[in-house]
C-alpha cells in the first residue's frame, strides 16, 4: 500500500472507532468516510466491506490496546495476576468498543485473525499458571476461548463503562483455581462458529 | 379460558416446540398452526403475536423441565448439588429448545416471566449453600442472573445436544465456591435489559 493509501486507511479506522462509539452498531459507513475526510469510494477501495473495515477496527484496538498488558504480563511473576490481567486488558477494549463488537456480531465476524492472535498470546500464560499450580491442570486451550465469549456476553447485559463485569472476571479465575477445582467433563470439540441468526 | 380453547392453547405450544426444534428458530407461525391442526386465525386468537406464543413455550417447558428439578433439590441436603443440578436442568432445557431461546431472542423477549419464576426458586438454594459455607458469601442474587447468562452464552458455540457446556457449569460452580474465592469487585447495578441489535 503506498503511503497516502496507509494514511487513508489509519484516518478511515481512527473515524469508525468515534462514530461506531458515538452512534452505535448501526452507524453509517458515510459518516464515517465524511468523518475521515474521505469520500465513500475511497473507504471501499480501502475496505471492500463493513466486515473488512470492522476487522481493521479490531486489529487496531487489540495492538494499541491489549498487546502491550500481554507483553508485560509475561515478564510478571504472578501468574494468575499475569492471566487476569490480560483477560480484563481484552474486556476492558470489548467495553471501549461495544458498538464495534455489536457491529462485528451483526455482521458475522465472529472468528477473526484478532481474536486468534489473542488466544495465542493467551496460551503461554496459562500454561506457565498451570506450571505454578495456580491454574487448574485440566484446563484445555479451547477452554479459554469460551471463558472469554461467557465473560464478553456480560457487557451486553450492563454499561460496560461501569465496570460491573470485573466482578464475572474474578468469579471466573476463581474457578480457574485449582483450589475449589472439581473434576471437568470431558472437553467439547473444537469451538463452533456462532450460528447468525 | 374455555376448555376447547385451553386444548387449543396446549396442542399450538406443543406443536410449536416441534416445529422449532425441526425447523429452526425462524419456523413460520402458519407451519406450526398448520401441524397443531388449527387455522392460523385460531393460532392468533391464542396468542396475539410471536412473543406471546414463544413465552407460552418457554413457560411450558419450565414447568415441565426445570420445576420438579427444584423441588428435588430444596429436599437435597448437599446445597452444592442441589444448586448444581438446577442450573444443569435450565441448560438442558435452553439446549433442548435451542432454537426457540434464539426465536425468543430475536423476538427481543429476554426477560421474561419464566426466568423471574426460575431465579425466585434459585434463591432460597443459594442461600442454603452460603449458610453451609459451600457457596461463597459474597454473591449477590443479580450474580446468579449473569451468571447463567453467560452459561447460555456458551451454548451457541456448540452443538448444545452434545453436553460440552457441562464443562463450563462445573468451572463456574467451582468459582461459586469459598475454596477458592477472592474477594469480589463491586456488584454492577441491577441486570439491564439486552441490546436488541
Amino acid at each position: 500500500m503506498r503511503a497516502d493509501a496507509l494514511r487513508n486507511a489509519e484516518k478511515i479506522v481512527r473515524a469508525a472507532r468515534d462514530v461506531y462509539a458515538e452512534q452505535g452498531p448501526d452507524a453509517p459507513l458515510d459518516e464515517i468516510a465524511r468523518r475521515a475526510g474521505v469520500g465513500i469510494a475511497t473507504l471501499f477501495r480501502r475496505f471492500p466491506d463493513k466486515a473488512a473495515l470492522l476487522r481493521a477496527v479490531l486489529d487496531q484496538q487489540f495492538t494499541q490496546q491489549v498487546l502491550p498488558v500481554i507483553e508485560r504480563a509475561l515478564e510478571d511473576e504472578d501468574p494468575r495476576r499475569a492471566l487476569t490481567s490480560v483477560i480484563e486488558a481484552a474486556l476492558t477494549s470489548a467495553a471501549d468498543e461495544h458498538h464495534v463488537l455489536t457491529a462485528a456480531r451483526n455482521a458475522g465476524i465472529f472468528t477473526s485473525e484478532t481474536s486468534a492472535r489473542f488466544f495465542d498470546a493467551l496460551d503461554p500464560l496459562v500454561t506457565r499458571g498451570q506450571q505454578a499450580g495456580v491454574i487448574r491442570e485440566d484446563l484445555v486451550p479451547d477452554d479459554l476461548k469460551r471463558v472469554m465469549g461467557m465473560l464478553v456476553s456480560v457487557l451486553w447485559t450492563m454499561d460496560p463503562a461501569e465496570g460491573g463485569w470485573r466482578r464475572y472476571v474474578t468469579l471466573v479465575v476463581d474457578g480457574l483455581s485449582p483450589a475449589a477445582a472439581t473434576p471437568l467433563p470431558n472437553p467439547s470439540p473444537p469451538l463452533l462458529r456462532r450460528h447468525q441468526t
